[in-house]
């Protein structure tokens, strides 16, 4: 796996007991999943030798990030690299552009977009385009961006200027009166076997996910469906191999408009690891290295998960030991990352049968954690 | 942890989740959990500096196995060194002889049994003792064994030489005629905190553990609370910390007897990886680190755990993808080794509300792993 943050970790994880051997690319030999994997390469994911070097030896290779140039990978291939998702696929992950035609070409239902030339074409967008609603319009760096970062919530024409300055391509997306997010994931093996998650709500706060909850609450068997549906279609018509999640807006007018896609393990599946049969860690794994799918239904009636971010305390262990005192049955999920402030150090899941214990209990130990609650 | 099995494997896997830096000492760096951990020492366990050297920079020692000298184990405490379980506790799991003794003086039930001399003296243990019902008799080597290794069941005066050729005391033992076997499993932490699994029904076969359902069927509540009592009550007066498992008989008569006593994780407790809200390897960490204990409750119904044993085919990795898609449900535990004739090379887990259908699902796909049913 190139990349070693908590995805990688948690992926390493997953493949003990299927006795998959795993070697991961760091940056460096104290990354999140360097510090727990047997087999780890210290290296540049943007060096093409450092990256045919890793891949000498493995089965497959496959990604925590969406990062590595798309060139590389294509040389990757052409050298005789197993790459899971393949290029064809992840160029829609890794640039936003790209996948806004495409799902436009597939009709799949997203925000208003287009890419825009400079702040004047941003004001066309927001107040000539057909459709124009005004401000505020949200502005993307088609890549590079995660976790809010390359993202801005543009009010009107002067705070149009900021996203041009990383000199990539900007999209301009109209921004959506959502009334929730939502998250559809499938997994998708190289022969098309495809299985698909409880699609699960959401909550994001400034721009990072925060708390996830499956099932989504409320939410209809026909739209549940539609959401899976559409996820289905974009992995199989987009080839992913792997893990697929489609981030997507619930609007107070029924609709589900498609937001984000990621080609890996993502943040909103974290929930599966205690929560679902088989988590999408060890699907993610299964797909990639062709080996059959296994069970995404959930174990429990609910599930929640919610982000341990870094608060002001950087000793995290005290507050480590009062939640697992506090809550047995809570499920600790560390990253082994320092902690600073507003950085993801790790998660918290709990499941029940009460929706509203199971999310106080699993929302008092990530707020203990991070610093912000003392008792 | 000193011993580099597929237990000290699967605790490294629990240990991720819990932020935990994993250090293992193994005999060769091929050995399971060699494979998957970022920091492998491999040395002799039962060389005294190597096992300084391996514990520098440990904050706690502990075990995949009882057969660390216990000498080694009290100088390591006299060089400062936290061992979790103690050289006190563990030396009732590494000699049955004292083990034998102790549960004596704790009025704790146990098979008939005493130290035997010679072949002559398993005679009168057989004929003449106090009690005497005749052969056949079980002999244990006090020392050294392991799944059934160091056990004869002797029928007669000629088969009574055998044992004594170790070199090693011999501990004779009535052969208790059991209704079954149960397993129940307690943790203990350093201050005492101690938590109960479900008492679980094990089936062995030829002296190893083969199939393991949890909670055991039929078990009564008061017989049930009875093991647990037991278990708690050895741990505490033993100074256990960490995990202790109680083998016992359940008799035709309606009476539970010790018959032996590991303090690590074991199998009979593997069932707890997906079928438990905290696992046994989880538990045994939380306890040894002095972390407050998590939750042993069963997530489900039922949970059959089925080992994998090695059969006459080298290449299991047809049988693999074959039970995986047979059975999205089943979670496939493989531990890295080389296949070879009897050898536990993995187990497999299922759970469910219908024991029949999980037993089948559990024993048919390990069946198939084995070898032995190719349909």
């Amino acid at each position: 796996m190139v990349g070693g943050g908590q995805l990688a970790r948690m992926t390493h994880q997953a493949g003990i007991p299927l006795g998959v051997r795993f070697r991961v690319l760091a940056d460096t030999s104290s990354d999140s999943a360097a510090q727990v994997a047997g087999d780890v390469v210290v290296g540049d994911y943007r060096d093409l030798d450092t990256l045919k070097a890793f891949a000498a030896g493995c089965d497959v290779v496959t990604f925590d990030h969406e990062h590595v140039p798309t060139e590389h990978l294509r040389a990757l291939e052409a050298a005789g690299v197993a790459v899971r998702p393949g290029p064809d696929a992840l160029l829609h992950a890794h640039d936003k552009g790209v996948m806004r035609k495409r799902l436009a070409e597939l009709g799949v239902p997203c925000p208003r977009n287009r890419i825009v030339a400079d702040p004047a074409d941003v004001v066309r967008f927001a107040e000539e385009d057909e459709g124009a609603a005004g401000f505020p319009v949200v502005l993307k760096t088609t890549v590079g961006g995660y976790d809010g970062k390359g993202v801005w919530v543009v009010r009107g024409p002067e705070e149009a200027a900021e996203p041009f300055r990383a000199g990539v391509p900007v999209l301009a997306e109209e921004k959506v009166d959502f009334v929730r997010e939502l998250a559809a994931s499938v997994v998708r093996s190289p022969h098309g076997q495809a299985v698909a998650y409880p699609v699960v709500e959401s909550l994001q706060v400034d721009g990072v996910c925060f708390q996830v909850t499956a099932p989504a609450p409320g939410l209809s068997a026909g739209r549940a469906a539609e959401a899976q549906e559409i996820a289905l279609r974009i992995a199989g018509e987009l080839g992913v191999t792997g893990h697929l999640a489609v981030e997507m807006f619930e609007t107070a007018d029924g609709r589900v408009l498609v937001n984000e896609l990621a080609m890996r393990p993502h943040n909103s599946g974290h929930w599966s690891i205690d929560g679902a049969v088989a988590s999408q860690f060890e699907n993610h794994l299964r797909a990639v290295l062709d080996l059959p799918l296994g069970e995404p239904s959930a174990r429990a009636p609910w599930t929640v998960m919610v982000n341990v971010l870094g608060g002001d305390y950087p000793d995290m262990y005290r507050p480590y030991l009062h939640v697992m005192a506090r809550d047995p049955g809570l499920k600790v999920h560390m990253y082994g990352k320092d902690v600073k402030p507003g950085r993801k150090v790790g998660h918290v899941t709990v499941c029940g049968s009460d929706l509203d214990e199971v999310r106080e209990r699993a929302l008092h130990a990530a707020a203990y954690l991070r610093g912000d609650i003392t008792e």
